[in-house]
């Protein structure tokens, strides 16, 4: 078929449209109740924004297996393939819920100040508040994944699949704390724990809706089109924190050389005999200059490095867009293929 | 019937029989994978002993309801009241499996430097991986509830309960954060705080196996017995850190009065008039002396606040024996009878 749905600026409405929904449903799915705190601390980077972009795949998952006209149909009251209903937004909610735990607890082992503008979670609520308020969506995000009104035995697979992607979060980001302390970590490392830590939840919300419906042949091809993507969509954050202007990242490019966090583009480079130590010599953001950071870049590029990371995330997106074949052929499967293209050409 | 399993003494080895199940099981349910330094860390606690008293009530629990031998059926492949098989093992081992991610959590946000006679797991690996252990084992525990082989039916409820279960946990804690700051709060308030924080576990222990093998009739029961049992056990904590010996305590008798932690019985002294701030001038567990916790518990005794709390612990306790009343009459009952005598009864 020939729509336009997978252009940018089709690609961004449909976002926008999905995260509307989103945005509605949350505090409908996760009420500011006794005690108030607590739930004030829960909701707080909830409602710092966010682009849904793990919710909107699910439910554009959900829609391209129903075949269905994209935002016809009410998500609270989705067609299963057995003609039942299900409540998919509770179900997209459940992984904004708990993509949303990660990042508080993240924050608290990063010691990292800011999130989406704001103070982080602990910095706005202490130490304590904060991993208490990651806990709560922890468990509220399977209370709203088993508010669905699946049939049990596809509840049952969803829950399993949303405990193992969380499993396998927390060893993604164990491997990342390690690789801060360790030398020699080969770009196969990073992206097994790239893998873990950022594109197992991408799998999970695109597989989660075939689960749910009922769509068994569907689920592997939508799991590997998410996991796909969410490798992608890692490197090329870490392909724009070299190549975006400061301006319009939001913060200082370069900030990964400065901090000498190991990426996929310095992990290849070192393999090609780049010193990836002294790069860039600054110790902290304050002190770098835009001219240290473009010398840098460009012995990177001299290497291959921004070459192979660049490659690396369009072999994933094309991996991606073929497991979408699997789909009935239509217009939310185009924009899932959209969404795919447009995650590693977006500039921030 | 006239067993005497009822006795200190058989109670005391029917805990000790299931405990060493449990124990054989975790590192069956919980091995230690790649990435190794996380799942040391998660096993950590797990591994440092414990009475296992949660996991115990639910195998126990589930011997009532099938109305078997104690110790009899292999808990692996336990009769489920349709004649169908379940894995209770997985089930209890999942509640040790959230009992310890909330110890481990806890000790974070109190900087509690001891846990079982050992560093507690910030301590010995750090911040950031003892939150993550902690997130690890929560969701350790979903996959684990999940493995019982149950009907999708009752695991799909035993899950809500669980989840709903780890939800409150975390509403507890975060009202005993509250009450650290806070003047005036009622015993009401703290019996609210104590059914959140610990009750609802003990509740859930109780209730789960009786929903997984398919009893639905005693699933209510079974959660009422949990619940008073968790409540006693509380304030018997409470009463203990005043009455047993530093010894037998193996921490400093009063720790709760020279912390001015509120507990029933200080809050229960206030209102009858008490000034429970100054009950106890020391600042520190170095400075106190036993004569001064000797006059302060004489004064909580005077003002019946420590009679009160013997009181409130032995209705909940009779409370809870009442409603294994609708539980088949056999010696796994019994045994639960006796664990709620036993755990008031304790010294330490």
């Amino acid at each position: 078929m020939t729509t336009d749905a997978s252009t940018a600026a089709a690609v961004e409405r449909a976002i926008e449209q999905r995260r509307e929904r989103v945005n509605e449903a949350i505090p409908e799915e996760l009420p500011i109740v006794h005690p108030e705190r607590l739930y004030d601390a829960s909701r707080y980077l909830l409602d710092a924004g966010g682009k849904r972009l793990r919710p909107t795949m699910l439910l554009l998952a959900a829609e391209a297996l129903a075949d269905v006209e994209p935002m016809s149909e009410d998500y609270r009251s989705f067609p299963a393939l057995d003609g039942s209903r299900v409540d998919l937004m509770t179900a997209a909610v459940g992984i904004e819920t708990i993509q949303t735990f990660t990042l508080i607890h993240d924050d608290i082992m990063d010691d990292d100040p800011l999130r989406r503008g704001v103070p982080s979670v602990h910095k706005e609520y202490g130490l304590a508040t904060g991993i208490l308020a990651g806990d709560t969506l922890y468990s509220k995000a399977f209370e709203q994944m088993l508010e669905s009104g699946a049939k049990p035995d596809h509840s049952v697979r969803a829950l399993s699949e949303l405990a193992t992607t969380c499993t396998k979060i927390c060893e993604g980001q164990s491997l990342d704390i390690d690789f801060e302390t360790r030398e020699e970590v080969t770009p196969e490392e990073y992206l097994e724990m790239v893998e873990l830590k950022t594109a197992v939840l991408y799998a999970s919300s695109a597989a989660i809706p075939a689960i749910l419906v009922g769509a068994d042949d569907e689920v592997d091809a939508l799991y590997e089109y998410g996991r796909d993507v969410g490798r992608a969509f890692q490197i090329q954050d870490d392909l724009l924190d070299l190549t975006t202007p400061s301006e319009k990242l939001g913060k200082q490019r370069g900030s990964d050389l400065v901090e000498n966090k190991q990426t996929i583009i310095t992990l290849h480079a070192r393999q090609q005999g780049v010193d990836i130590e002294s790069l860039v010599d600054a110790d902290s953001e304050a002190e770098v200059t835009e001219a240290e950071i473009d010398e840098a870049v460009a012995e990177l590029e001299a290497a291959g490095s921004i070459e192979y990371a660049r490659e690396t995330a369009h072999e994933f997106i094309a991996s991606g867009k073929d497991h979408l074949q699997e789909l009935p052929d239509n217009e939310a499967r185009e924009t899932l293929a959209g969404i795919a293209d447009y995650l590693i050409e977006r500039e921030y």
